[in-house]
């Protein structure tokens, strides 16, 4: 099922010996790059680059040849493998000195800009303020929510040397915010006046994992934390559904990842919340990634705490709160739900590089024209606020730009050559469908036709990405009604939807025995009656079960 | 001097105690309103709330009263007592639970909000990507470039535990990033086709400051911070003169401070650099404050670290390299150099309000015509890009109103009354300009007259408060032309201004002796020959000393 997703691949045209060595190519591959192939000829290099590597490289300092182009591992080979090249080749990120942290390069750097605008956007629409609160917080407060502590110190960094002094009270680097800010809260909440109070944060989190990954998994990571408190418990329910109705929208229309909306077991929910609501996105291999949260903390925070409020009446009550986050994981989603094996396949609305420009010239005497040529459809398309780059260096070929940029995961690809300088065209290509077909030529650089014709199909691409995810999920989703269906569908990496009302126990054993969780009580339910698959039991609501990261 | 910048006081009005208990007063104080007064009638409460507060009010939480209106301590009486109070009550900031560490509440949170949109698109334009490195540090790494250790290694706070165990590594939390940008510029820079490499992170870093003060010096604050390296000292040289050129640009024509730029001398110079520039700004007490910083650190972390890169000529080099900084330091700058005795005064620029609109209604079948004008009126400058607050609760007088908005730094107020909805007009007060002289009646409503009246007042309110400003700094800066005569200004709490050639231990004595060191060689020299005003000798240039934050 998972080849109906990906792309015919190109890998294999880079296994002869015999292309390795082809000389640069300077004319315009039109009609046939994908057979000629702009070799990138060193051995698979292992994803990233070692921590105390010092620099020595012995390459021709002077102009380069394609020698030093990377492959990505098939992702069909190994998963995990081809995300570590990707993220290595495509410069998203690096390991930091110290274990499980992670180095964010300015391209990866991009994408989380790219979520962080439209977040940042919607979150003051929908009433909340930015505010930054201390990272910083004393080691009682974690303790003072029973739940709250039992989930989060296993994995805490704890400060006990400041100035050069042991400090009395340990200080644990936030791992999240809720107790330090119900502790500003009690001071800042008076009256029903005071409500709603409606907060957002952009900020480092530490937590002490212990296996990590890239984006996915991070000992320091970097994400949004709201935080409001309400007069009442309807309202407090109502922001938690608004906020993962806000990532939702943003997972389908920005990221074009077509994630499960729901409410998560009992079991899987966030510790000291009453009610957790989840995004859970499917990845290139199957596995499910929570990829956004936002919690219903009920007054479990405000009671130990002290968050209390006098109501309309004149009486004092503790306060209802929520909590929901996104972090820089969803990177990580991104590049799993829409990579291939040429590398990142980003869709337009977060890729930090929509078009590039690759000039095409064989004589001197022709470069001048393609470069005037390529830097006015540049300009063209910058006015319209496209997000353009035109690699113009000669000190790689066109191919192994081309190359370059598909495993940067660019969408949309325009070639200038000297015979299109004359006929005053341009040829474009779609990262999404390789080949001749994602291919067209004679495309006008009249900058009116050009300019409509670049953002209908970056529209088009961004619709056919989450297409392409929504067929490859729903087509990965089996429904079972039954124990054994459930097993069998998670034996052969699917997810399995089924009705379920049983125990905790249950649920335990289910991960035990097949290393499925509940993902979500997804908000979409089947009609009809349902009979819990483990128990026979009337259920009121089905679960997607899925292995996860 | 300081009271030549001030405005007429308006905390004698609020002394009266037979004013303490006017009812609220709900008629348009057109022309009388800083003679009758709104009275804040409580005691001046000292600035933050206490860490352990709980909420214990009993105020009657229906309808307010004028009751809780709070007094800011004049600033001349006590300016630090008077910037705790302004913080306090504007909400700009709030002290967090652990010591010196400081909450940033939103409406501050908003004005660094401000500074990061300026700054962040001028990083991109000159080229620099934003990034983000991991904040822990192995302690190792410190150690490293000698200078540096020296200066950071009091002040730093370590994480020795992880996950519930001793770490084998002590981690630094980042007091900055020199040391793990170089253990990771090291393993990207090969060639000389990697430089420039130009990065920025806008991130928290950890200090552990002894005496702390709010936005100025605290545990943890949040800053960017710039880092780049280059192929030669000249690229690097210019580097660092062009971020502090950024910096002196964002100060004055958006902070509205007139900073001085200039050199460090080598006592001040950054723990690591060959020369730190800097812009040093006189704040309303006259003390100095460095408001950001651009070093030009030379070669030595590359040599710490290894940063090679092989030349054009195939010769390997160590890197030269730029570090430079802006922290949230600068919002206690724009506090201290424009507030005055009723509050804040923010440039419009930077205010995250730059128009409140107070509508005004004695009888209830007024309010409806006035709320509606004052919609209107806030629709026609939010769509020409202004920030408009329209404060139409009914729960303040006016009253109270117009002194927390004065209060709160806002540089435009509109009131709307029933008579200014007969005659479609409003009343615009200013800020920076008390009383019936910063008051205009009759600005017709008409969309393109209001916002063109608007938009030129605030443009007027912002230069204003830059020329204010500028003539207060060079009203209190001395020339001097011998020792006696530094002395002499430094006591009268100036800054003294003359040339310089003496040794490090002058430099020291002159500290020591006087409180004041040297902020900057100004890069504004005067011309001429100049004798160093301690030793007689010739000296090349004027120091500026001045004592400081």
């Amino acid at each position: 099922m998972v080849s109906s997703l990906r792309l015919p691949s190109l890998t294999s045209l880079f296994s002869s010996p015999s292309i390795l060595r082809t000389p640069p190519l300077l004319c315009r591959p039109h009609h046939h790059h994908h057979k000629l192939s702009f070799p990138p000829p060193l051995p698979l290099t292992a994803a990233f680059s070692s921590q105390t590597t010092s620099a020595s490289t012995t390459e021709n300092p002077k102009k380069q040849t394609n020698q030093d182009q990377k492959v990505i591992t098939p992702r069909s080979h190994d998963f995990n493998a081809w995300y570590l090249d990707i993220i290595a080749n495509a410069e998203l990120a690096d390991y930091g000195p110290v274990r499980g942290t992670m180095v964010i390069r300015p391209y990866g750097y991009a994408i989380w800009e790219a979520i962080q605008d439209y977040l940042n956007v919607k979150f003051k629409e929908t009433g909340h303020s930015n505010m930054y609160f201390p990272q910083f917080i004393p080691f009682s407060f974690i303790e003072k929510e029973a739940s709250h502590v039992e989930g989060f110190s296993p994995e805490l960094a704890l400060v006990t040397i400041g100035g050069g002094k042991e400090l009395e009270e340990k200080l644990v680097v936030r791992p999240t915010s809720e107790t330090i800010v119900n502790h500003m809260f009690t001071q800042w909440i008076h009256s029903y006046r005071d409500l709603p109070l409606m907060v957002n944060q952009w900020a480092n989190v530490t937590r002490w994992e212990m296996r990590t990954k890239p984006f996915v998994r991070t000992l320091e990571f970097l994400w949004q934390e709201g935080h409001t408190a309400h007069a009442n418990p309807e309202e407090a329910e109502k922001e938690a559904l608004q906020m993962i109705d806000v990532y939702t929208k943003f997972a389908y229309e920005h990221a074009a990842i077509p994630v499960i909306a729901g409410r998560k077991s009992k079991a899987e929910t966030f510790a000291g919340a009453d009610r957790t609501y989840t995004i859970e996105a499917m990845m290139g291999d199957r596995k499910a990634l929570q990829a956004g949260t936002s919690h219903n903390l009920g007054q479990n925070f405000s009671r130990a705490f002290g968050t209390q409020f006098m109501d309309e009446n004149g009486e004092r009550q503790h306060v209802w709160q929520t909590s929901w986050a996104v972090s820089t994981r969803f990177v990580g989603g991104i590049i799993m739900t829409h990579g291939d094996d040429s590398g990142l396949m980003l869709p337009p609305k977060v890729a930090p590089i929509q078009v590039v420009i690759v000039p095409i010239w064989k004589k001197e005497d022709e470069k001048t024209g393609v470069l005037n040529a390529a830097s006015s459809v540049k300009k063209v398309l910058q006015s319209a606020g496209i997000k353009v780059k035109l690699d113009d260096t000669d000190q790689r070929t066109p191919g192994w730009k081309f190359n370059f940029w598909e495993m940067k995961g660019v969408p949309l690809r325009i070639e200038i050559g000297p015979r299109d300088v004359l006929s005053a065209s341009v040829v474009i290509s779609r990262r999404d469908v390789p080949g001749k077909q994602g291919k067209v030529f004679g495309i006008s650089m009249e900058p009116s036709i050009l300019e409509a014709y670049v953002k209908d199909k970056l529209d088009e691409i961004q619709s056919s990405l989450l297409g392409r995810a929504t067929s490859f999920r729903d087509s990965n989703i089996v429904d079972v009604s039954s124990y054994d269906e459930l097993k069998a569908a998670i034996t052969i990496g699917k997810w399995a939807r089924g009705p379920w009302s049983a125990s905790d126990a249950d649920e335990q054993r289910v991960k035990e025995e097949t290393g499925a969780t509940i993902r979500c009580f997804p908000f979409e339910q089947p009609q009809g009656t349902k009979t819990c698959l483990m128990t026979g039991s009337p259920a009121e609501e089905v679960a997607i079960f899925a292995k996860s990261y």
